[in-house]
């Protein structure tokens, strides 16, 4: 156990955010940051579950789950989020894993992104009473990287462990320009091809007697940026398609080559699935004479917005006096396995330094996060 | 100089074929090859004009020039050839450089191409009385080469001398099936143009904030591919344009990379010239926001179908029996430098073999061509 008096009986949010920001914890992050993080959940009532799992190369990965049971048929609220951290980088003003203050500013890596977001929830803590209802925590290792053994293995210890949450609530750093201004209640899937045309080689003076496949693949690369996956939703910007490489690799100025491949990534909303979209692309690369192997990194997700996300708007509003803007854009999160087990929102700290150097988060909002956590984890545990 | 027997006064074109086939001259070829082609010229009254020239990494490079002069104010016909041969490859029933014959076939590298074209012009040669008119070999060491220090030198050489044929014949090995069943009065140009198209990097999921180089080239690509540069001509096949190379060389599934490339190749008709098209794609490229450098590797040629090809078809029906065809068909060849002094025309030995494991020459078609070489040579001397 940590033994730091960062973490003792009333410390502020800050200083709980100190506290885990001092545990380096590049991905995969193990041991000492998930020490400090049970010494904070312990003395609040909750059990801790502690796993390491997986092999390589996307494993081992440690995982935490805490849950504090309310009465007997009371609802759950969950809060998930990540203790990893992505690489410093060069060019600190600090040591990135020696948390400074400076005015406002709270230096360190994992600041906003999201150690900071994980005080605020565990300073809320404290102003919940346990017969409230049941709240867990859904802590990762694994974010940042493969996440092959991260959230999914929390998930599953849950399933095993007949633990259905009603409410989740991901603790991603979504604000933009200030603190409560912009909420997720969905992100795009995500899903690669890789596409190869195999053609018949031959000299450039004789084309008959040849069949280029970068002729070919150019013709279906022009088809695919040619259509319109869609126009967008409600809740979504248009699904896009980017190539994102091509490839030949024939020195010879007077050869026809042999083979050409291209690397497509489309960024997708819930109109549609990795499975359709592959499906799609392969029957065009069947006119075009192309293999597809397409690896779906996520699927779309969308807790489309109502009594959820009514309750995340009102705390910001109360806490903020801002109307928060209900967004699903950007890159995906673990909210796509979490989304399996009830809805989800995401909602954290602004965004601005995250993965880059000098990451940094405005004390204020530390304390602000955590009387809007607090006023959510309430409001989502009365019933309806 | 050669102490051949094989080419002893009175030696059969298949001997002479034999003397030159055995004297190894892959490309570029120099000394005894030469040597040999010298000891036939000689005697029949040449004088010989040989240069080493040019510097690495595309010299140096041998060249020959022999000139039999007729009578005041007599015509002047050229033959043009090469020497040099492709590297041998592996796989041969006897040895390349070792000239064999099985049946009415003689083997050996270059037997048609084209060492076996030149042995039949040199026996020709032979029924050729001086008082005919002039007559030239313009015989390079490197034509399956760079070509940069080859027949374009010896072409100087001949203007500075004020030597002016009136017209060339290029022994290169046109027939298909059977000798004489095509002539070549036209060869396409070429061109290599490497493109660039330059973008904004950024991630997959903010495609607005980035500007895809990959999109922008496929779309020019498609633009070139959809032109059609021309309908062909009474005398030449269409201009084509292949795509011969593409590459981007971005691993990152998630990254709009910052740049993309491609090469094309253009084999064109007299219609264009290698600057038009040259124009043509910049312009394209200009909208697509790509660069686009040219490299030419020849221009068209064409001698319009009339006189001399009327000798030359005559010639091959008189021996042979066969209407020939008139073709442009085909990659360049050192004719594309030989136009800018006289009509050039095409014709050889059956082209099946060459450039392969085991090329061979039916001994026949030797003694044929050499029959036709000498009826073209004498009807081309005369004044019309």
């Amino acid at each position: 156990m940590v033994k730091s008096e960062l973490v003792r009986p009333g410390a502020g949010v800050a200083e709980l955010a100190e506290a885990l920001i001092a545990c380096p914890s590049v991905t995969p992050a193990t041991g000492l940051v998930f020490d400090c993080l049970e010494e904070m959940l312990a003395p609040l009532g909750f059990a801790i579950h502690r796993a390491v799992v997986g092999e390589a190369p996307d494993g081992p990965v440690e995982n935490l789950f805490a849950i504090r049971q309310g009465p007997q048929g009371s609802r759950h609220f969950a809060y998930a989020g990540h203790v990893d951290v992505v690489p410093p980088g060069e060019g600190w003003s600090s040591a990135p894993f020696a948390p400074e203050r400076r005015g406002e500013l709270l230096y360190g890596r994992g600041a906003v992104d999201m150690k900071g977001s994980i005080a605020a929830f565990v300073a809320a803590l404290r102003d919940i009473p346990a017969e409230a209802g049941t709240i867990s925590l859904i802590i990762t290792g694994d974010e940042e990287g493969a996440a092959t053994f991260g959230t999914v293995k929390i998930i599953d210890h849950m399933r095993e462990a007949g633990i259905n949450p009603d409410l989740i609530l991901v603790g991603e750093p979504t604000s933009v320009h200030r603190l409560g201004d912009m909420i997720k209640v969905g992100r795009r899937g995500s899903v690669n091809m890789w596409i190869e045309v195999e053609g018949q080689q031959g000299h450039v003076a004789y084309p008959h007697l040849a069949d280029n496949p970068i002729t070919r693949l150019v013709a279906m690369l022009s088809e695919l940026k040619a259509i319109k996956l869609d126009e967008g939703t409600d809740w979504f910007q248009p699904s896009n398609l980017e190539v994102t490489d091509i490839s030949c690799g024939n020195p010879a100025t007077n050869v026809i080559p042999h083979k050409a491949a291209a690397r497509i990534s489309i960024r997708f909303n819930d109109l549609h699935t990795g499975e359709s979209l592959s499906k799609l692309v392969r029957e065009i690369g069947a006119k075009h004479g192309a293999s597809v192997r397409p690896v779906i990194s996520g699927e779309a997700f969308l807790t489309p917005p109502g009594e959820f996300s009514a309750i995340v708007v009102d705390a910001i509003r109360a806490e903020t006096g801002l109307d928060t803007e209900i967004s699903t854009s950007g890159g995906t999160s673990d909210a796509r396995f979490l989304k399996a087990l009830a809805p989800v929102i995401e909602f954290g700290l602004c965004n601005a330094t995250m993965h880059k150097k000098d990451e940094a988060v405005a004390i204020p909002d530390l304390e602000t996060l955590s009387r809007i956590y607090a006023r959510i984890v309430l409001a989502g545990l009365k019933r309806a």
